[in-house]
């Protein structure tokens, strides 16, 4: 793998290649890396999956949108695609960070993917970046299925627990913050077993869905 | 106020201004609403503005570019650009929501703004809504001191305190969660009062620090 190919898989040519180097460059490696170029990356990503979104579900509200974008453009996709790419061939990394893994690490390869979005940016412009990420994205886009990945929180939960024949989650109100023109709820989500998250949020039920947010990731960070 | 007047102060003529009507429709006037080109129009805004800082500041690292972006595109930032245009007087709500002051309210003011980032973005292209946020964040860009505006959370709130002669913030760390590999630290911090908040991060001193901008944001959301 070399920087040829990735620009054949990207289907885009660098007029000055350096940036595309500097995009693979983790900070492990030296100076100049990819940290600034992640940060535009990750706007220009976002930006370019919104639009994708409004544009395919002209019948969704934002609040869907919103959350269909938080799936898309996540360190578990991004790292996904980095992988499709072979990105992790290409990474220029320290030596201490290569002898640990991290060309197979996903922060480090979501992040270099990123970065290398803000690269075609600044070299081709916004239409240039647009058409990778949107070629990138595109096997994605097509089988998103709003109807089983838009549930809230709470619902995905419950799922989750009953498809392993493990008990409902308990909510407790724990504490209200805040006078009562902007009162804040903290609210505890208890699992058996005796995990236990909190949420926060301007009504009862949204400290709940954020409760239960929260026990979601933890779960599926540890089921694998 | 007018259309066309909004048109000036925009320093952008709408081909088809039914995009303009709908971005300044509220979702209390009925449908077509401004809620989905609000979704839109949050990522241009944020991308524009990414681009911005990103070449403004050379020097700056990714975190902190982030933080100096959540300081401009915020509801208070919209909201005070929202008041600069009068975006207020050409407001399309529902009945009700005139008569409880929704033409004056920040959130209603800022996602309209956002709505019509987004309108002039599917009416004249990406470079015509840069060039039209560029100009309205030009001012707020070029006050801009990151020196004052990048202290993390802790050293705010502590800040705050002491210039109110208040006692500094406790922090305690009341539980962890999840195995080593991928441990989450809850910390709770408590001011003077009684006020508590609670953060999750990954470390204690990450927890620490999202305990603390929770508290920042209730003391400003309460001391006005």
């Amino acid at each position: 793998m070399t920087f040829d190919t990735l620009q054949e898989r990207l289907d885009y040519r660098f007029k000055a290649p350096a940036g595309l180097r500097q995009a693979l460059t983790h900070r492990s490696y030296g100076q100049p890396n990819n940290e600034r170029l992640e940060f535009l990356g990750d706007s220009v990503v976002n930006h370019v999956v919104a639009l994708a979104l409004f544009s395919r579900f002209p019948q969704l509200r934002e609040g869907d949108l919103s959350r269909l974008r938080a799936q898309l453009v996540c360190q578990d996709a991004l790292h996904g695609i980095a992988l499709d790419l072979e990105l992790g061939a290409v990474l220029r990394l320290g030596e201490g960070e290569l002898k640990s893994g991290g060309a197979e690490r996903p922060s480090i390869l979501s992040d270099a993917l990123e970065a290398v979005f803000a690269a075609v940016y600044l070299d081709g412009g916004f239409d240039a970046a647009k058409t990778v990420i949107d070629r990138l994205f595109a096997a994605r886009l097509a089988t998103l299925d709003p109807t089983t990945s838009l549930k809230d929180p709470k619902t995905r939960l419950q799922e989750w627990l009953q498809a392993r024949r493990r008990q409902l989650p308990k909510y407790r109100l724990v504490a209200t913050h805040g006078e009562a023109h902007a009162q804040q709820f903290e609210v505890e989500c208890t699992i058996d077993g005796g995990m236990q998250t909190r949420g926060v949020g301007s009504s009862r039920r949204a400290a709940e869905q954020q409760a239960a947010l929260a026990a979601m990731e933890t779960l599926e960070n540890h089921a694998g």
